[in-house]
């Protein structure tokens, strides 16, 4: 039947109110579904948190590190570290070398709590040796190896600052541990810091090497390492000890400078102590200093000769903390 | 007569043994005098001096420095720090820039107080000028000077140790008086020290010249300066001023690093308020810090650029004087 228009006003227009209304109910309902998609979500801690798509690696290799730090028996101090040193500018990545051999690595736990600045690596290792920390692993991108132990807090100010230092001495460990040898009447070395005598090159102390296990190096020595004789492997692996004083050998031949630049911490923490494993570091065994003693003179065997060299150079930064650090009374 | 042997005993031995004794004693007097001749004399301050003929120079001229002191109406205490450098360890020799115009130099009376362990060169100048220190002297033989205002006494530890840093960095100026310039917003430079504004970049403070009143640099670099614009000579000569800051323009465009190494000083004092003459230093003068604002500014439009360069490397000796003053709480 013919339903002339305006016999049907209440019925028709109903449908179509009906009809209009549902349109416009749905777009709104899309519109406010989009717009909850963009709004930020608020997180207990009450930062505003923009959730991104996890970028590409923006720092370029030469302008930035890797943190390579191995970890044993003491995870609570790696996790404690790794929320600090995640955050260190600069930082491309972070490679984990775990020696907790037959554990589970904390992959899982470690991406729930994410996003995290830059991509943290842990590799896996079969056997609990020292030396696997000096691998060559093909995850490092970078020109610039931090490598730090697993229970050393060091600040950011100090990081960046010793990039800055290593950035322009780059043949050598630029860090914050400076140890010496010192050569005996009878021809054999020992090894110490500033108790024992100064080498007696004019005044003051000087140091023959910078130990790894808080400095800047260049990643080509990790590719050197691979190319030492049996015997530096074989004695790192008999002493679990002395890959560091390895480590500075091997660049000392390379340069024929010092091995290292010792660059003053203004904060450096040891966190031994506060770690729920009881575990505490290799260098507490009581053999352990006789043990660097004996290595540095196997090294010098090995290697036929002492190719360290002493340095009194100790390089601090200007203005910092303290503006007026350099002031003097004239 | 025929005197046989055992007739004239008597005679015979007599004039015998006369001749023996005579020859006996001359001998003894011979090696008398000789021994006499080679006793130490001793001197009233009770140190033995074996006095010996001057030597020709016997440092090398790769391993030793040349003073170069301007001196200006302060003889008194030229004179003091003459026999305080005099002294000093690799010292090759010492220029000293008379700018005393029409006054004798003090010759005679150091010739009267030597020996000295070094030559000292009194160069005798015809106009009372800054540049007059940055001439080429012919005198000159080793390949570092060390350069010092008439007033700045510096401990022999320092001097030694910011020497065997400029060894390190021959193409620097190694010194103990850091400067900077900042940039302003509308391009024009300012000069000054901690208490300006840090340039910004990242953490403390930087540092852009290394003032040569009190440093280390390469020889070379006072050849250079002889082929600079003429500019450059005019703008010093009008301001009394600013010699430094042009050297250290020269050395960061030459080098395109910074133009500077600091090292803190252990021991560094201003002996100005201990003149007899009344005389105080240039830097005294209401102008002098605007003065070198503008002399940056200046040489910017000279030589076409700003080619300073920030550095906040600090160095200082390890283990000196407190042998332990890198020690940290682990």
């Amino acid at each position: 039947r013919y339903l002339p228009f305006c016999k049907l006003p209440g019925r028709v227009m109903g449908i179509r109110l009906l009809r209009f209304t549902s349109v416009v109910i749905i777009v709104l309902l899309l519109v406010a579904g989009a717009l909850t998609a963009l709004l930020p979500n608020i997180k207990d801690d009450k930062m505003p948190n923009l959730r991104r798509e996890p970028k590409p690696q923006s720092q370029s290799a030469s302008d930035s590190f890797t943190l390579i730090m191995q970890t044993y028996n003491r995870t609570d101090l790696l996790l404690k570290l790794l929320n600090h040193y995640q955050a260190i500018p600069q930082l491309h990545k972070v490679i984990v070398v775990w020696n907790n051999i037959g554990e589970k690595i904390p992959e899982e736990m470690w991406n729930s709590l994410g996003p995290h600045p830059v991509p943290v690596v842990f590799k896996v290792q079969t056997v609990n040796r020292m030396r696997n920390r000096l691998q060559n692993f093909p995850e490092l991108e970078t020109k610039a190896v931090l490598m730090m132990d697993d229970d050393t807090l060091i600040s950011a100010h100090d990081l960046a600052f010793a990039f800055s230092v290593w950035q322009q001495f780059p043949e050598q460990i630029v860090g914050f541990v400076p140890r010496k040898h010192i050569s005996t009447p009878s021809g054999v070395y020992s090894y110490g810091s500033f108790e024992l005598q100064n080498p007696g090159f004019g005044n003051g102390d000087q140091y023959s090497m910078v130990l790894i296990g808080a400095a800047f190096f260049h990643s080509g020595y990790l590719e050197d390492f691979q190319r030492q004789p049996e015997a530096v492997y074989a004695l790192i692996d008999e002493t679990q000890n002395c890959d560091d004083i390895a480590m500075n050998f091997l660049v000392a031949k390379h340069t024929g400078k010092p091995s290292g630049v010792f660059v003053k911490p203004v904060d450096i923490r040891n966190l031994e102590k506060d770690t729920n494993s009881g575990y505490s570091g290799m260098w507490h065994r009581a053999e352990h200093l006789l043990q660097r003693s004996y290595c540095v003179n196997k090294l010098v065997n090995i290697y036929d000769g002492m190719p360290l060299k002493y340095s009194n150079i100790m390089i601090s930064q200007f203005g910092f903390p303290n503006y007026a650090n350099h002031k003097n009374k004239m």
